[in-house]
């Protein structure tokens, strides 16, 4: 394995190991992103894909919100749509829509037809990029890898684009379930590799984005969801791991004992319910209502520290619910992650 | 108050007393509407509001479910964004997006210039659409009204048009606070008044649609979201009411304790987990995941059965969790409605 610089900064690394801790760590869910001008920039001179493909790209990107905000990890810049391209479905970004399949799975025979490649041969451009991240961010913060989670990952195989229900992927689901539960296999096993291949090239923790679970019902979730999320934390190896599965309230326990090191938890529960749900063992993290930042300074501030307040310091990393908002002031970010570093409870 | 035909089916209006009945009433959200053929035959004949302003459009519309696929309930044909347009925001229906309105509230000024009108004046048509459909319906089953909840009427009014998140409408209220109060008030007040003219007008029963409800914190749906919810409650009188805030399963407790006569649930919560949280008294209408419709017939029947037994046959109405998927087939609707006609559990 690469030598890479020593960690001056692990608070993340403690507080994903259940450790005591001063303060808790902050980053935010898609701060390597379209709410920093400097990216904007880039944005305007690379095609999507080619800011993902691109290692110094990607490094460059990552990096960034580290220097500018001040976040104590680093994810890295990518998207879960990856995985189909590298199952061999074309993906399009297209401006103001998002992601877009020409081709997608309709049938057992589409998703037989599906060959699972090596990560480390149709993904080898991640691992170049996080090697690179990782000699390039010095040691100041750990990198996170990611991946999505196979049903998110099947929302779009399957509908071809982005929707506020996703009914099409849910009907297939119910429609042609052995191809359904064919294609989830084949991503689940693809996203495996592809974890562990993020850990072996440099990945210190990584996160799971079920960003559509909270679409299904509890039977849904434990046939199309569940066992799937259960075969990824069963095999990925070598770095803590976090599962964030939006709208899931219900399926925190069973998330939990699928051994992962921490979840993710959006704005729709209490701090509070959270950890009733989650029990003692386990790292929370989340929840601030990324709107939220649109509030005047000191209603950040005063929502912020509610909120570590309900989680409380420790085994506990603060986050956002969901993405940061394209158009969030700079300075607002700021303030939020401020707030969270000067927390003494 | 206008005679009209004796009703002949009251299992709704014994369901939502909480009396006993021989099997559990049904209806759908959206019945009214894009799944049926012959509605989709008006479509192309009549803009959306021309459908929703003649009451004699109305009626047809409105029974078109009863004669075709059978349920228990009517639910008159309208569009909770009568409000935005009775507050003097003009409200266009574009094909293929959904609802757009030019102009929105953007300040205090703005809010404070709306200008809350008498129902009576500004929505008269829908007065007049109810009292035809209560002759035309001939007492077959129950006519239900509704209106939108305030906080999910601010979405529209705020952001303009549908979203998947509405943050712009989530941040205006922590940015100019004073003004999202004003205006939730004044399209509180419009409400109480709306629903109370429809149920002078024939409605037997009345639902609130918080359809966006699930997109906030708990602690800013106690800001704005349930105050409002509360004052219609307390005013809407002479027929049962049922309130459903989509997703926000955190506040069944205390939607109950507004003293509505029944509680609608999604399927993001078990019929168990509905039942606890809301307490043996209230009445629980639900929770059918609307994709589920596009399984083969037999799963539908199996998923239908498993629902109804979950829930109970007494205080429960079967329903759908949100509104029928335009694309569905009528046969598949049908053996929905079917399978809860002939259940005797």
């Amino acid at each position: 394995m690469e030598q890479f610089p020593e960690l001056k900064n692990d608070l993340l690394l403690r507080a994903l190991k259940g450790e005591q801790v001063e303060r808790p760590p902050v980053w935010m869910m898609r701060q390597a992103g379209r709410f920093l001008p400097d990216y904007r920039v880039l944005k305007e001179k690379y095609s999507f894909f080619e800011r993902c493909q691109s290692p110094e790209l990607v490094s460059e990107i990552t990096i960034m919100p580290i220097d500018q905000v001040g976040t104590d990890a680093a994810i890295l810049f990518s998207d879960i749509l990856v995985i189909p391209q590298a199952l061999g479905y074309e993906v399009q970004m297209i401006a103001q829509k998002g992601p877009f399949l020409p081709k997608t799975v309709k049938s057992l025979k589409d998703a037989k037809n599906i060959i699972v490649p090596d990560a480390s041969d149709k993904l080898s451009y991640v691992m170049e990029a996080i090697k690179l991240t990782r000699h390039n961010l010095n040691g100041k913060v750990p990198l996170i890898g990611f991946a999505g989670a196979p049903f998110t990952v099947l929302c779009y195989m399957v509908q071809g684009q982005g929707s506020k229900d996703f009914s099409q992927a849910k009907a297939f689901c119910h429609q042609e379930k052995e191809a359904a539960h064919l294609l989830l296999q084949k991503i689940t096993t693809l996203t495996i590799d592809y974890l562990n291949e993020q850990i072996k090239a440099g990945a210190q923790a990584v996160q799971l984005f079920d960003s559509w679970a909270g679409l299904l019902s509890p039977q849904d979730f434990n046939e199309f969801a569940l066992p799937y999320i259960k075969q990824i934390m069963e095999k990925v190896e070598g770095a803590p791991t976090i599962i964030f599965a939006k709208g899931a309230w219900y399926a925190i326990k069973d998330l939990v004992d699928t051994g992962c090191n921490a979840i993710g938890v959006d704005w729709v529960l209490t701090p509070k319910q959270a950890r009733n749900l989650a029990g003692s063992d386990v790292t929370l993290q989340g929840n601030f209502d990324p709107s939220w930042l649109f509030a005047p300074h000191k209603e950040i501030e005063r929502l912020t520290i509610k909120m570590i307040d309900e989680f409380g310091k420790d085994k506990y990393i603060a986050n956002l619910g969901h993405g940061i908002l394209p158009n969030v002031p700079v300075e607002n970010a700021k303030t939020f992650i401020n707030t969270i570093k000067n927390y003494r409870g």
